[in-house]
């Protein structure tokens, strides 16, 4: 293909956007934006985005069949499973003017996910146990109302995913389908380039689980998650989620001193805390207060340099949800206003949950639950009773250790390419949707979700593969494998060239524009196909071939180039 | 692949929809209606419809580049066109709950249409004379605000469409390009096997010219469109623009009578009048008053039996836009009720545009402008001067003649399944897009766009190509070349064969299901497969063949198969 024909051009202007991916795939024309996180696919990304989207297609033939289900549906739907409220990311349609809005009044949702598109369909068609299990998935835009829509690619208002759904007669069937669809998913990501810095992580169940979900997340700074990695147990998880030990404050040899409350008016933060009572921060203890679902008032403390992880406190504390107290109900509990609670002398009625990172300490502080005081020097065993546990309920920071086996943690910030996801009998149960097992009785369909941001694993791609002259595509996902420049003099060399590669099926774009050399090449290094191949009047009828991910050309004679790109 | 695969069964219930394309599409298991006129395609449909796709993508990219816009775009982008408060099917997005709209209450637009979107990225890649002409294109789903969906995949909410967009340096490259994008047109609803059913039909060009857009109209019951088409000039016309000149009403030998006025209060409707006063309709006359966008007040007449045809008269007044008059504005002109007016006596202020069906009758009827009162016997000439021009202001009747040739149209219905539209500078106006001439010159781009249904053209397929048992696809479009149906006795011939067909790159679908011969053969017509096959213990070695369009099966040996199905 000719570039002149793309009629789209490269951005000379160097213009930087907020992430290497959306610059490099802006600039080299790859995409446009329409607006904020919404874009169009030109003819170069739109090449790459079909790559992408054909090698995940031929790994999900293997444990699906292809469907397309529709992007509006009914609130109907999502009444049913209780969702239409609850998604925070769920948008609907409405008619846009007067004219519209006369024809009709009616909204729809717009799908972000298809649990309930999905969940009637199976259930019209598979009644039987001889049904089982099967899989639908498809490939297709998904629409999120996201407050802020940022780097590139990587999260946006539209974008493209792959969504797969599976249904299964039994807990054991889904398991194993779950276990044979991350193999499934390790093969795409090792296909598009990314195996060996894509990990699976542990997250988040969902509220109606215990269990884990589990995240494809590839190594990359501009990514939004944070992964904790075990790497000796090969155990990864999201930060979220991820179980943790603190480092060990060395307190050896410290004497318990006298306890003594101090002023610390208006201190916000344990940093700032630490540094007005002269202490290290190990030293200082955060205590929030939170109401249960279940009417029930809790106290959850941890080392100063931590936040409470909600999460981990609601399990802990076996509730279904939690929210932080009002301040009214603080000072009630407290006596004091919001900001100098401590783990000393609170009521009966509010049940405390110490993080272990309290474990162990001398002379620590803790808020006096009085207003404007701290009080420091505190000790258990001494000035409260010797905690009969301690819980896992911090948020995780760099630094922590793995608690089953105590390795530090290697952390690194990561995107998220794609997820797998238990849904047990949520959605079965919602729509009635059982089987008839071979008894004739009926039991729950159990089933479970699988996802790839297909346009994300584009951003990331280039976030991964880019130098900074420009992207360094992997051959599978490249827009075209070679990038014919003719420069001066070189021109008829080039069609012939084209021609040539064309018949031998390779992928070729010959930039044949009248363009001087330091343009074109600087464009071939932007664009980034696997190969780049210059004619000119100075190579005479010898071609320069030069790998994208290579410093040093080679001249090759021209009957010779098919045979070395090929 | 086997039908077990599929997870989708056929319905036996035979429901009947609205329509033949969604009875045997649903009943088939091609599509899933999730609501009025959304529809999941489920994995026979999604075949048909990416070959039908395919064709159309083929054929675009000898005339354009392909490109994937997005579904959703700023306000702003159409309120620079005006377009916002105008299109009567426009739908924007809004939170769907609480949750959502805390996160954001930005609202967009959902895409209808494309060229708010890419006028501004040709704009912005393409400046110079030397990057003309050129056409972007697409194929993906668009969304009306339908306020009723029907006919199966006929008028969907949702629905498949390839959409391009062409630019050019002046009127005659668009209109080159037009003319060529015709030629295209026709070969791609060749190849689809539409060809010799697919007319192209003169439509409205807009508002914003007095040229034709064109259509393209497969001849078909279910349709939505009424074609006119005058067979030896070989021009169509929709019916909401057909030039008509009604049939000849002889009164040969009449002679004019005494007029009168007669009492006729309450009478709706000329056929009506006609009944009530004993006449011919045709000597009834339709008056009717409209307010232009100019402040004039225009009456136009047609013979009784047609309507007035408000988009031919707005061009013969020369007006930009009409509308019908308030009663109270009708009362004040006519002195009678809505439903008397007439074409005699009404004041000078009142611009009158009678029909030409009303040419040379004698002893017509025309309202009194006397609220219940009518008069008969009417003459030009006599009782009112003859007129000095008629006008074609009729909305087309079957019956009617072209006037150019004054041959009788042939009148069908007709299912659009493409449209071409000549948008001139209407929309590189409204966003500042010229290009630079020659001579430095900035001059305006001219545009086109062009569009093709493609989910549509699956429903229209099914309408032209089924019988009383089930749809007969076209081989182009089929879901699978052959259906195998192995029956008792057959099963280890059939897995040979499947081996065998797909080997040999034949695209075969074996229904492996344990069911009894009726059903299975009933299925594979339902299905509508080009090549049936079928494997039974009474066929022993040898293989039924029979086409889905004729009626003769003839048993062949096991080896000749795939010869004779290649």
């Amino acid at each position: 293909m000719k570039y002149s024909q793309l009629h789209t051009k490269t951005n000379k202007t160097g213009k930087e956007y907020d992430s290497v991916n959306a610059t490099y795939l802006i600039n080299g024309g790859f995409i446009d934006q329409t607006m904020a996180g919404v874009y169009t696919f030109l003819p170069l990304g739109l090449r790459v985005l079909r790559k992408i989207e054909q090698i995940v297609r031929q790994e999900m033939d293997t444990i699906g069949v292809e469907v397309m289900m529709p992007t509006l549906s009914p609130k109907s739907l999502w009444e049913q499973t209780g969702r239409l409220d609850i998604i925070d990311v769920l948008m609907k349609t409405a008619g846009a003017n007067h004219r519209s809005l006369s024809k009709s009044t009616q909204e729809y949702i717009i799908n972000c996910t298809h649990e309930e598109v999905v969940t009637p369909i199976a259930k019209q068609f598979n009644p039987s146990y001889r049904d089982f299990p099967f899989a639908y998935y498809q490939i297709q835009s998904k629409f999120r109302n996201e407050a802020r829509a940022k780097s590139g690619l990587l999260r946006g208002r539209e974008f493209r995913m792959k969504d797969l759904y599976s249904f299964h007669v039994s807990e054991q069937d889904l398991e194993d389908y779950y276990q044979q669809s991350k193999e499934v998913y390790r093969r795409v990501f090792k296909r598009l380039g990314l195996g060996s810095d894509t990990y699976v992580v542990r997250a988040s169940g969902g509220d109606f689980t215990d269990n884990y979900s589990h995240e494809f997340q590839t190594r990359c700074e501009s990514g939004e998650d944070e992964v904790f990695y075990a790497a000796q147990s090969e155990v990864a998880f999201n930060k979220e989620i991820a179980p943790s030990q603190a480092p060990e404050f060395d307190q050896s040899g410290e004497q318990p001193a006298e306890r003594r409350e101090v002023e610390g008016e208006g201190i916000v933060g344990a940093e700032a805390l630490a540094k007005h009572l002269d202490i290290p921060i190990e030293k200082t203890t955060k205590t929030i207060l939170f109401e249960a679902d279940d009417g029930r008032l809790i106290a959850a403390a941890v080392r100063g340099e931590y936040d409470i992880n909600e999460e981990k406190l609601r399990k802990v504390a076996g509730c279904s949800g939690l929210r932080l107290a009002s301040a009214e109900r603080v000072k009630q509990v407290t006596g004091a206003e919001v900001g100098y609670a401590g783990i000393i002398g609170l009521p009966d009625e509010v049940a405390v949950y110490l993080d272990d990172s309290l474990a162990g300490r001398v002379n620590f502080e803790s808020g006096a639950n009085r207003t404007n005081y701290h009080i420091i020097n505190v000790n258990f065993g001494r000035d409260l009773p010797e905690p009969s546990r301690f819980y896992d309920i911090k948020m995780a920071l760099a630094g922590d250790y793995f608690p089953e086996t105590s390795e530090q943690y290697e952390v690194f910030r990561a995107a998220e390419v794609g997820n797998i996801f238990p849904l047990y009998t949520k959605f079965s149960d919602a729509f009635g949707y059982t089987f008839t097992d071979q008894q004739g009785k009926q039991q729950p369909v159990y089933m479970g979700s699988y996802g790839i941001g297909t346009s994300r694993v584009m951003g990331v791609l280039v976030e991964k593969f880019h130098d900074e002259h420009g992207i360094i595509w992997p051959e599978q996902v490249a827009p075209f494998k070679v990038q014919l420049v003719s420069l001066a003099g070189g021109e008829s060399l080039a069609e012939w060239l084209h021609d040539q590669l064309q018949a031998n099926q390779v992928e070729v774009l010959w930039d044949d524009r009248q363009l001087g050399a330091g343009e074109k090449l600087a464009d071939a290094d932007l664009i980034g196909c696997p190969i780049r191949l210059v004619t000119s009047a100075k190579n005479g009828n010898q071609v320069e071939l030069k790998r994208r991910d290579e410093a040093e050309a080679q001249l090759l004679a021209h009957h010779r180039v098919c045979a070395a790109v090929s």
